[in-house]
């Protein structure tokens, strides 16, 4: 399985921490954030939106909502103060919010965006919801694939390492020898899915972000985030901001 | 499996540059690099060398050398210019060792030790030659532990983990309810050790450090490193140096 020849190399980087060591300038980078930044941001492109424009600081937040935009954001689960409302991705299924650019404001998310954003990469969004999507435009990319898990608080984070290990396993069963890895974090990744992909749910059942989201009352979007492609969408990002992937104009 | 009501918690850092998240004051810390530097540390103690002291520069080799002591040290897999040997673990098994102390200089086990050495917590060296006895010590101690795992430049590296995952499973299985862990990346370690463990040299065939030392023509010592209890040493830290652990004067 983890042939050694292929053109393009997977790698995995399980936090932001580690994006110096993984960096690239001309690769396809996927950022996830399965709970709840990355499969936010897909339900809101699965609703129509326009461009959804990612911000680190509160600061920046409070400037575009000054300027009259949408803002989503977050700190440790709750609403920030200039926000319209919080990072859930049921608050993005709005249908007000068709054909409007929202700026959105997460913890670990958007920085590992900002972060990836270097160079000459492609950066698009992934999550269990359009892992389809993220598959079918990595395999008819010519480049290098990173899957760049934002995790939570710099750790290593179980949910966005076993998406990774999703692509992973998609990339190299499914690509014709066209990719190989011989990264660690990559294998470990694709291992730990072959457990869990059966019973997803009953996983992410015993992992940390699962209790720290219950904690804050936020688990009410976990079966959500967990579904598999309930959207053909692809995030993908372009001057300052998200858009949707055209796959025609494109 | 994994309890949230124990004591002590366990705690897996997958890198050096992890530890400033995970660091604690009070705290066990098992350091392992599997792949050599730990490995070699329990050969010598096998071997009864009276102690070994991690060095991280050059500098610091050459110096002890000027002093007439015997030094090994490797950079990248070649032996440094001062030292007397590698970093094998049969090269430690030398018995003209015993009783003597040797300076040790090794690419990332050292930095490991090093970096652990902080407020009151105990660093003793694990490796799966000597994986009951840091079982065994960590079961009898009353303090949280953290497997610190030397990785690879930085990286998240397979056989480190697949050790602590041996660890966190032992403690929570054996430790009647005295250990608790709710973290993702000792959740993860235990998971890939349950793959890994009825075919570990099988399952190391996959994974890139193995390639690494073929590479470099150092894989004579993967068998080695990989056979359970070969001895019941435990390596301790105290003062600026390791020993071996004495369990009746301690």
């Amino acid at each position: 399985m983890y042939s050694e020849t292929g053109d393009h190399s997977i790698h995995v980087c399980f936090s932001p921490l580690s994006w110096p060591i993984f960096r690239q300038d001309d690769a396809l980078v996927i950022i996830t954030d399965i709970f709840r930044a990355t499969s936010a941001i897909c339900a809101a492109f699965q609703n129509k939106v326009e461009a959804i424009i990612p911000v680190e600081t509160i600061a920046e937040s409070e400037e575009y909502k000054r300027k009259g935009y949408i803002c989503a954001g977050e700190r440790d689960g709750k609403t920030i103060a200039c926000a319209d409302f919080g990072n859930s991705p049921f608050n993005f299924m709005n249908p007000e919010l068709r054909d409007k650019t929202i700026v959105m404001n997460t913890t670990n998310g958007t920085r590992a965006i900002k972060t990836a954003v270097e160079g000459n990469n492609t950066v698009v969004i992934g999550a269990f919801t359009n892992l389809d999507s993220v598959v079918g435009f990595a395999m008819n990319q010519q480049r290098n694939v990173i899957i760049f898990c934002a995790g939570w608080k710099d750790r290593f984070c179980t949910e966005d390492s076993l998406f990774a290990g999703a692509v992973v396993s998609r990339l190299i069963e499914e690509g014709n020898g066209k990719f190989h890895t011989m990264c660690d974090s990559a294998i470990a990744s694709a291992d730990l899915w072959s457990i869990a992909k059966n019973d997803l749910r009953g996983y992410i059942e015993k992992v940390a972000h699962r209790h720290r989201l219950k904690k804050l009352g936020l688990d009410d979007v976990i079966p959500y985030c967990l579904e598999m492609n309930t959207t053909s969408c692809l995030p993908i990002y372009k001057d300052d901001r998200l858009v949707a992937y055209d796959y025609l104009s494109l």
